[in-house]
């Protein structure tokens, strides 16, 4: 049930002439209130610019007054992509939009935080491995010492920061702070099982994505699996998304389920779930690299 | 994702020699706390009678202490099988069993109870007239005049049973519970949007299964998609569930999902979410009436 | 797991100021050798004309060499929109663009040729009436007469052209030109057990689509579950697909899956089959009557 | 779509008395022509002898005529349990059955054969750290070098016989026959790109279990992503089954699928692939592990 999405980039890398030097490739995300003529100025921005558009999405919430989101990948010499940022700008003050360039080209540094249960984790250091996902994982933290060695044969740093009581939990918060400063582009909680505080959430100054093992928003919180159980539900899901300060709250980015019956008591449920989780975490994570997720409110727009 | 389910009843209609009378069948549903034996016991009187187990599905919510659940069909002559039910009720006692026979010769009747939309209505209706549903519809009745037509149309008789406000439902109650009265063995609200009160409820005297146009927990109450809309959900679902007197909590039977985006507005979430809703019913609907289905405190067991 | 399409059209229908007059709107569909420069000429022509683009989708088999596709629904005032067909022209010749416009104002006409089994034919006439195809069922023809008091029930005309022997095909296939020269648009194949010549499928000009019930390119031809059974699979499917020459080999427009296991008989897989059957065809109908799907070789893309 | 299984193992294990010494437990797996009276005798059987019925599942593939299957797990004292055995072999005698006790206690011994592509490996090795398997990996053996270093950093035995050309092949599996010799229970394929002889089937004397990167018998056969993609499937799917001398048509044990679209190019319909390949071959190892599956001719039941 994966859903579908544009996978041209290995297509690009690989058709541009071999003898050639090879394009650079950029991604623009943008983002403004919806009105007549953005498509059409930003591609011939690019086309005058030299760039040849490889792919482009765009959706809006409303074209009569609602909010569009682009995003538009486009190759380049070097020359071409470095110029285009700077005059970008003009065309963006004009429709009021945030954005950014992403370049493909710089994978996004990845810190892992986890806690005892490992199988999350795992399934993200093999696809980064197998270089499945756009990332380069830089660290792993865990307020357990449990998977220590695990990480490090894997050639990882490992910070135990140990949170033994709720009293230690803002120096754990200031220790990971200083660690996370300036090493990384996304933090992603591997089920993770300490509540991050809203001052480490804007002090942290880059997104978090967590992994909730429920179908948000049923059975938010914790123990979803034997309310689940109790509930009698014939379906148990996985959600992944970024962390807000509101608890299990935050803008989804991807949900998936998978059927359960009357003869999975707790410890199954746990299992069968443990595999939507790492699936639908790997995804989430694969997409935010790939600059796909863009936020609007409290929802997602996924390209 | 439809879940495998036994489907044997077709194979004993046609296998038995065609110059014979065919073999009667019935079906035992008991539960009783699980001791040792229960199988043994059930087997042998069964065998003994010159009666042969079709199909036996068992369940034991704990080995040690736990609640045992059977479902066994079984085919013999009309002799054998008519003599089966009093000879059964030794064996039931001594394990303490609530049980009852079931005949699948004798389709159970039902009652569909519908608002405004009727895409429910349309399936199960459709499902009747295929022969996909061990059941005989006996009558639609609805608090709106909608679909008088289409019914009568098809030879059922419409009843219309308006609710113009609060005031007037325990009126509307009273004259559906008249209708109701030795007429049918299930009422399936196909989208009745009006809640039935606890005196209906128990003086209807027969299961009531409901289609939530949500995955439940999440989202019960009213206005599922656009609440689903606004939290963005990837997902939308569908759960069919016995009414009790706690809304949108009664013991679920089915539930299924649809893959949505935020590409979908609350019109086209509706529209997806209609599809899942009367597959989930029908599903539902075509289980209890095959006896698949036994209660298990506020959850079920489905064979 | 129905995939996710835009579905802006009744957002556009309702946002439009009440007061004045609804914009027209038009789609897209364009192909072509893939270069730079496409978006950027596409989108200033529609902008210069003063239409604004409400959806864009493309795909490009290889932004390097490979073929471009283009989808985008663009809304304007009537004279805006009439005129651009004219002006896109030269757009379109500089490109070397195989194109069309097509208005989603006028419901593609739609002819449903069915044979005994009614599952699809019922679906898409239940679909249409409630206005979730952009269609507009023009006839149904079967070779049997079975349904024709279903269809005209619904005041719909029902052709019975029957073919009792091959010898009598020909013949079938020249009513059946006669009877849809110009009333149609698309001709669907719902359970239609009939093989159409290549000489009728030159002759309909108008695209044909089927519904196959197996997961081609497994258990292509006939009896597909009961080869499935005896192949003991445990996901069986349907595939809707293009009708070309090449009996089973036309470009697949959708497929679904459902999950079986040993206990389902040939009945039981025809029946669990069905349901897939009716669901893969409604949503490549509904695609194709939205200008969703274009052609690729052998293959589609389905935006 | 995980497919829902009975998981009352440890539910089993961990609801004895603490005090008490656990009991033991078997399976029993038997099969044989349809008649009246088995479940009546096997249950008996069990009872007067003091073990406790803790599952049963039972599947006829013809009431009247076919042939029984049966899974039966119960629980015993050692003394009960160790004498059953024998006695069992009367009452097997009498129905003609072909039947094995299985002890899940002792977990099925499993060796390993792969290629480059080690995501089926990595999976298997995941979940049997985390015994969700109930088997113990013995062995990996490889016709190339790449994983030794990973599978010997898990504390396995790593093997490397290398098959250069076609000439090498007799000797290569001469050398693996002597390997598993005595050593495994079962051999399992994950992505073992060497056909195996009829020969070799013969000798190794326990069932193989191969994953085959295609939903069978769709695309049987070198390079199925290539082949979907060429044929525009709209779903990707892999194949678990038993392996006969007859090249991808053994009996099938599990299979699952992913929606894909024209936007996947084979890379990405391999990596997409891999995800449903590890998937499907862990739940048929995983099944076969604790005896649910038993064959039938070229399909299998599995409970």
């Amino acid at each position: 049930m994966t859903p579908t999405r544009t996978v041209l980039e290995e297509r690009v890398a690989s058709a541009a002439p071999a003898e050639a030097k090879p394009l650079a490739r950029r991604r623009l995300l943008a983002s403004c209130a919806d009105q007549p003529g953005i498509v059409a100025a930003v591609s011939r921005l690019l086309h005058d610019a030299g760039a040849n558009i490889i792919q482009s999405d765009q959706y809006s919430s409303d074209p009569f007054g609602g909010t569009f989101f682009l995003r538009m990948e486009f190759a380049g010499t070097d020359h071409v992509v470095e110029g285009l940022a700077e005059r970008f700008g003009a065309v963006a003050e004009r429709f009021g939009m945030t954005w950014r360039f992403g370049n493909p080209a710089v994978p996004k540094r990845v810190a892992i935080l986890v806690s005892k249960q490992d199988h999350c984790l795992q399934d993200l250091l093999y696809r980064w491995r197998r270089n499945e996902l756009e990332a380069e994982v830089v660290l792993v933290a865990s307020n357990h010492a449990d998977h220590r060695e695990a990480v490090e044969a894997q050639g990882l740093p490992f910070h135990h920061i140990p949170v033994a009581n709720p009293a230690e939990k803002p120096e754990a918060e200031r220790q990971l702070l200083e660690l996370l400063d300036g090493t990384c582009d996304l933090v992603v909680l591997a089920r993770y099982m300490q509540i991050l505080s809203g001052d480490f959430l804007r002090l942290v100054g880059v997104p978090v994505i967590n992994i909730h093992h429920s179908f948000l928003p049923a059975f938010a919180g914790a123990g979803p699996y034997a309310r689940a159980r109790e509930r009698g539900v014939k379906l148990i899901g996985a959600t992944a998304h970024y962390v807000t300060e509101d608890l299990d709250e935050g803008p989804i980015i991807e949900q998936d389920v998978n059927r359960v019956s009357h003869c999975h008591d707790v410890g199954a449920l746990t299992r069968l779930g443990a595999d939507v989780e790492r699936t639908v975490l790997a995804r989430a994570v694969g997409w935010h690299c790939e600059d796909r997720v863009l936020r609007h409110g409290n929802t997602t727009v996924v390209f």
